[in-house]
C-alpha cells in the first residue's frame, strides 16, 4: 500500500497545547483545516504527557526516533513505546500509511512562525521552500548537533517541524493557534501543487545553518551564574556580533558574546561577523544545557532535485476522500 | 523569642524559577538585596519541586496551608510536610521566627509587578498601601473565594505575595527579576520605616477585589470549546464591559463577555460598568477551571488602625548584624 497520507502530529510535547487543541477542532469540524484536497490523518505525539501537562514522561519522545533505540527491544520507555506505535500507526509501512509529517511544535522563545529540518533532504527542502514562498517562515536547520538526534519527522520521507511562539507552556492562545493553522495549511498547498506537478519554488532557500548551542555562565556547583541579558530576550533571528551583551549576572553586570564561544562556532568570528541566535530562553532547553543556540544565515540557490524529489512522492498521495 | 525577622520565600511553586534565583544570589551576595536595616530570611519554598522543575509534587503548596489540613496528622503529603516544616522553621513561634512573609510569585499573565492579599488584615493592607505608594503596584484583593484557600502569607501576622509576570514557567529573565527585586526592597523599606515610627501611608489605596473566576466554554465532554479571545489576551488591569470580545471558538468566532457570566458576579452588571480582569490566560490555572478573574477596582480611604497595626508588628522586627 502506498504511503499515501499526511500526517499531522501535535502534542510530542505534551505541554505544548495549542496544536493539540487545533487537531481536536479539526477532528470536529474536518471543513475547518484546508486540506488542499488531501487525504490528512491527525494524531497526538503523546497523549500521555499531554493528559499529564508535561513534556513527556520518561524521556523526551522527539528524541525517541534514533534507529537503534527504536529496534532495542530491551527498551520500553513510555515514549518508545509511543514512538514504536505512532510508526506502526502512521509509519510509511505501517496501518495507515503516510508519506509525510508536519510535526506542530510552539515554543517560550520569540520564533515566531518557523520551521526546523533535520538535515538536507530534497524532499524536505522543496517542502520548506515552498512554505518559505507562501509564507516567507524562516528556517533552523538543525544538523551536525551528535547531543540532540532521534528527531520524529526523520522516520518518513519527507517531514518538517513548524515552531511557533512565543507562548508559554501549557497555554493556548488564539494568535498561536492561527500561525499554526496558516503553516499547516501552506504545508498542505505545497504538497497538493507538488502532487499536480505545478510545483513552483523559488530560485533561493534562505537557511539559518546551526553552528552551536551555548550554555549560560554557571557557578563550579552548576548553578547558572548569569540569565540571558535583557537586550537579548526576544530577539530570535537578529543578528549578534563579538561583543555584544549576551548574559547579565544577578548584580546586574553583562558579560559580552566573546571569541571564546565564538571558538565553539567552528569557524573562527571575526570583528563584524554576525551569528543569528534561535530558541533563545527557551523553557524547555533549560535541562539540556541550552540558553539558546546559534546559527548562520545562507542563501542557498534552489536545486532542481529539490522540487523532483518532492514531486515524486507526491505522486503517491492520495486525494481527501 | 520575639518574631523578629521578615521572611522572603522563593519557589513556592517550582516552576516559577526568577524569585528562587533572586534567593540564591542574594544568599551568595547579601550586599545586593538592600534590606533597609532588616534582619531578612530567606527560603525556598518548595525546593523538591523547583528540582523537578514542576509546580508541585502531591498538591499546590500554596494551597496547603489551610489550619486543619496544618492540624490533622493523618495527613502527610510532601507539600503539607513542607508547610510544616516551613513553619517549624520561619513561623511565628518557629525555630527561627518571622513576624511578616513576602512570598515571591511570577505568573505567564501580564500581571506586570503586582500585588496579592489575602483578606483585609489591617498589617496587610498597611503594607500594601506602602508599597502602592513607592511603586503604585496594583493590588489583587483575593477574598470569599471558597473554591482557593490555604494561602501561605495566611499563617504568618503580616504577609504579601508579590507577583510579576508574564512570563512563562521554568524561564528566567533579567526583567522579571529585576521587577521582583524592587517590590522585595519597596516592601523592606515600609517596615523599616514603620519599625522606625516613621510610616506615610498614602490617604488611599486602590484595590481590585475578587468578585468571581470564569472558566472557559467547554464541550460536554469537558474539553474546552473556546481559547481566550486574542483582544483579551495580556490586557490584565483594563476595563471588560458587557458585550467586549472575551472568548474566541477555534473555528474564529467571538464569544462576548454576557450578562450571564456578569450574573456570577454578584450585582448585576448593567451596560456601562466595568470589571477588572486579572491572571488571564495563567497557565498554572487551566487546571482549576480559571480562565481569568474578574475584580472590581475599589479606592479605600486610608484607615489610620492600618498602620498602627504595621507599626505595632515592626516594633519587633530586629536590625540586620
Amino acid at each position: 500500500m502506498a504511503a499515501d497520507k499526511v500526517l499531522v502530529v501535535g502534542g510530542t510535547h505534551g505541554n505544548e497545547r495549542n496544536a493539540p487543541w487545533l487537531l481536536e477542532h479539526w477532528g470536529r469540524h474536518p471543513a475547518h483545516l484546508d486540506r488542499a484536497g488531501l487525504a490528512v490523518e491527525l494524531a497526538v505525539g503523546n497523549p500521555a504527557a499531554l493528559a499529564a501537562g508535561v513534556r513527556y514522561l520518561d524521556h523526551d519522545l522527539n528524541r525517541s526516533f534514533g534507529l537503534e533505540a527504536l529496534a532495542d527491544s530491551e527498551r520500553s520507555s513510555l515514549e518508545l513505546l509511543r514512538a514504536r506505535q505512532l510508526l506502526a500507526d502512521f509509519g510509511p509501512t505501517g496501518a495507515t500509511p503516510c508519506g509525510v509529517v508536519l510535526d506542530l511544535h510552539s515554543t517560550t522563545a520569540a520564533m515566531g512562525s518557523s520551521l526546523v529540518l533535520y538535515g538536507r533532504r530534497p524532499t524536505d527542502l522543496a517542502l520548506a521552500a515552498g512554505i518559505q514562498a507562501q509564507l516567507g517562515l524562516p528556517i533552523y536547520l538543525h544538523e551536525g548537533d551528535p547531543a540532540q538526534s532521534g528527531f520524529l519527522v526523520e522516520r518518513w520521507p519527507c517531514g518538517v517541524v513548524i515552531e511557533v511562539g512565543p507562548v508559554p507552556q501549557g497555554v493556548i492562545t488564539a494568535t498561536i493557534c492561527h500561525q499554526t493553522a496558516l503553516a499547516v495549511e501552506a504545508a498542505l498547498a505545497t504538497l497538493a501543487a507538488a502532487r499536480a506537478g505545478s510545483l513552483r519554488l523559488p530560485v533561493a532557500l534562505t537557511v539559518h545553518r546551526h553552528l552551536c548551542s551555548l550554555d549560560l555562565p554557571r557557578h563550579p556547583d552548576g548553578r547558572p551564574a548569569c540569565c540571558l541579558h535583557p537586550s537579548r530576550q526576544h530577539r530570535d533571528w537578529q543578528p549578534l556580533q563579538l561583543g555584544d551583551p549576551l548574559f547579565q549576572g544577578a548584580d546586574g553586570a553583562t558579560v559580552p558574546f566573546e571569541a571564546e564561544a565564538a571558538g565553539m562556532i567552528g569557524a573562527a568570528m571575526a570583528a563584524g561577523d554576525c551569528t543569528w541566535p534561535v530558541f533563545i530562553n527557551e523553557a524547555a532547553y533549560g535541562e539540556k544545557g541550552i540558553a539558546l543556540s546559534l546559527t548562520t544565515r545562507e542563501r542557498w540557490p534552489r536545486s532542481q532535485a529539490w522540487g523532483e524529489a518532492l514531486q515524486q512522492l507526491a505522486r503517491d498521495l492520495a486525494c481527501a476522500r
